[in-house]
């Protein structure tokens, strides 16, 4: 097992009705001006924005807002609100909605305090000081609800990247299962595809003997293997909900995934349809993920045996382990297709003549040499290989 | 699921020579005059101690001291460190050892803050307040390092007895499986089984549906049925000590058992044991598990039946759940019997006719009406019937 630091400060308040206690959270990490920051309007059509008002002036705390968020966010908006921030003098971002919400309030508290152009954080500077962030959660999907990332796509060249630091992990997070019942089937699929990506990417390690992290992960997996059919089959069943928002939760804070090494090929690749086509992240994944696995299957046939067999409850060939592994991922790959999914480029949108452009931003955009490292590193004829792979 | 809020600030530095760090952590969550608390020689001896005054010295942190922290920790030394704290304006406690040291620091943290005695803390007063505790971990067993939690024994009346708040979790906790490797056989199984029951306390639940936290305790059980054999094998493997040694802070700051009932009647029970023969806490809870197991077991068979499948590998008996339930309790007696656990009276120098004793102390002490709760509640007679199956 690696050296490891782990942090994860985040209060989690999680149950029914739980968005009434969100004045009491603002007022206990300190927030006195707050902006709320919202997407789209299901949050207000719900009647969820007027809880969260009601709760935050039942406290006298003051409010501005700002709705609009897409999904895949944008960096306009993220100046949008670090502009108001300034001029409003807010001193607490709070999230009311998925991941896509999350992550544009993180870039906004952290943008805030920074004297530079917030991008830079896209590009590889480590956050150190931002304005509390809290949020409310409506999607399990991203875990950006416990974690100390973020991913924004800039508008001028359609790039979207990734920043960390334990400055953006949100001082508290309400987690009420009962909010995303009203999901789009599609959705509620898409986020569980990105919970378990989430989990493929720690579990696709070159460190050795990390069985208690191996074991956390497979656990993760196999919640969501029994309670993703169960909230496609019944979008009311508030368990299945609640189980799912959980594991989405410890899924991505990495306490799962402290001391080895990771993967992050997938959402790499990924990143680059979700940013061209504007897909669905979890849409994205969904193709992206088994395509990369079967290329890099010889690299450790054994951890997508191991998987196979403790996950996917495939029986273990032991003279032939290679067709173990590929048994897990074809199991993983309809599991998801079973849940609403789409297995290729088709379902996403995308295009087999965009592969070159694919390509180029993803191996060369934003400063990187021709390569992508991970699991296995994948240079530009790999990740060719990979998206034709796809189609 | 229940409803519930989960809050884990601590931050652990995890690995080798991770007590080098001491001093930036001290410095980073504000000590400025620390009291190192310490039991018995083998810090000292082992040169650990050196090695944390040194760290703490490199950043110009004053210190005092007080060793002499006993297993199963005394109100005595508690007493002793308020004291000592008050007198030396001390403004963090760091406590250098196992579970007892920390439990024992994190009393004084309490009452170094309290006008009144700290034993009402014990007495079920709720810690709003105490000094921030740092620890430095030497066994991985009682997951003190994680939690917010302490267990203290009144010398007076050899009472044992819990407090918990917030406010005592550590600031941070320095965890280097390397410093494991010097215990002794005897005390590394100790604590592998005190982790196993902060699992099974969570597992045994009346909740429904909750999935995601028996899977994960599953999986932590399944490394330290992985785990254990190995390091009792070979005592200096660094691999499997830090594999148990985060499975061990994992099994008890609560992520795995959020939203559901626990049990803690094992604990309870075992604890007057404890209180009266001065035994290993763990020791303790090998032999009573099995024993309260066996006589609660038919309040949910499928429960037992449930790990008896997922983590001990038994074959389900479809006709006869209650067989594959009981040999699952058998599976896990025999595995810490493996390990050099004790399973009888006679293996803790417990005597029969003590019993009435035990039994009067655990139903009716520190306000207790004649009964205990959890998974199922107990009266005296079921108490003494327990106790005399462990005979």
């Amino acid at each position: 097992m690696n050296n490891f630091t782990f942090y994860s400060p985040t209060y989690f308040v999680f149950g029914k009705e739980a968005e009434n206690r969100t004045g009491e959270m603002v007022k206990r990490f300190g927030g006195s001006k707050v902006l709320i920051h919202y997407g789209g309007g299901s949050v207000v059509r719900s009647g969820l924005l007027d809880r969260v008002k009601a709760s935050l002036k039942s406290e006298g705390i003051d409010y501005t807002e700002l709705g609009g968020v897409k999904p895949n966010p944008r960096s306009g908006l993220v100046y949008e609100g670090i502009d108001l921030c300034k001029k409003e003098n807010v001193d607490m971002i709070l999230a009311v909605g998925g991941g896509s919400t999350i992550d544009s309030s993180k870039a906004i508290a952290a943008g805030v305090l920074y004297d530079g152009d917030f991008w830079d954080f896209y590009c590889g500077k480590v956050i150190e000081e931002a304005l509390p962030v809290g949020t409310i959660l409506t999607i399990a999907a991203a875990g950006s609800e416990g974690s100390p990332d973020s991913v924004i796509t800039r508008e001028d060249d359609m790039m979207k990247r990734g920043a960390t630091g334990d400055a953006i992990r949100p001082k508290f997070s309400i987690l009420n299962p009962a909010l995303t019942q009203t999901l789009p089937a599609f959705q509620t699929a898409a986020g569980i595809t990105d919970i378990m990506a989430h989990l493929y990417e720690r579990y696709l390690t070159n460190t050795k003997d990390v069985e208690v992290t191996d074991r956390l992960i497979e656990a993760l997996l196999l919640t969501m293997k029994h309670e993703g059919p169960r909230v496609i089959k019944d979008p009311d069943d508030y368990e299945a909900r609640a189980n799912i928002m959980w594991a989405g939760m410890m899924a991505h804070n990495n306490s799962c995934g402290v001391g080895r090494s990771q993967d992050w090929n997938s959402h790499d690749i990924e990143h680059e349809l979700s940013a061209l086509y504007d897909c669905a992240h979890g849409a994205g994944l969904a193709v992206t993920m088994p395509a990369v696995f079967k290329y890099v299957m010889k690299h450790n046939i054994m951890r997508f045996a191991q998987v196979a067999v403790r996950v996917w409850g495939c029986s273990m060939d032991f003279e032939h382990p290679e067709v173990t592994a590929l048994e897990g991922i074809n199991a993983f790959s309809a599991f998801l297709t079973s849940l609403g999914m789409p297995s290729d480029f088709k379902g996403l949108g995308a295009k087999e003549e965009d592969i070159p452009v694919l390509v180029k931003n993803l191996c060369y955009g934003n400063g990187r040499d021709g390569k992508i490292s991970g699991f296995v590193p994948l240079d530009t004829d790999d990740c060719t290989k990979i998206y034709q792979m796809m189609v």
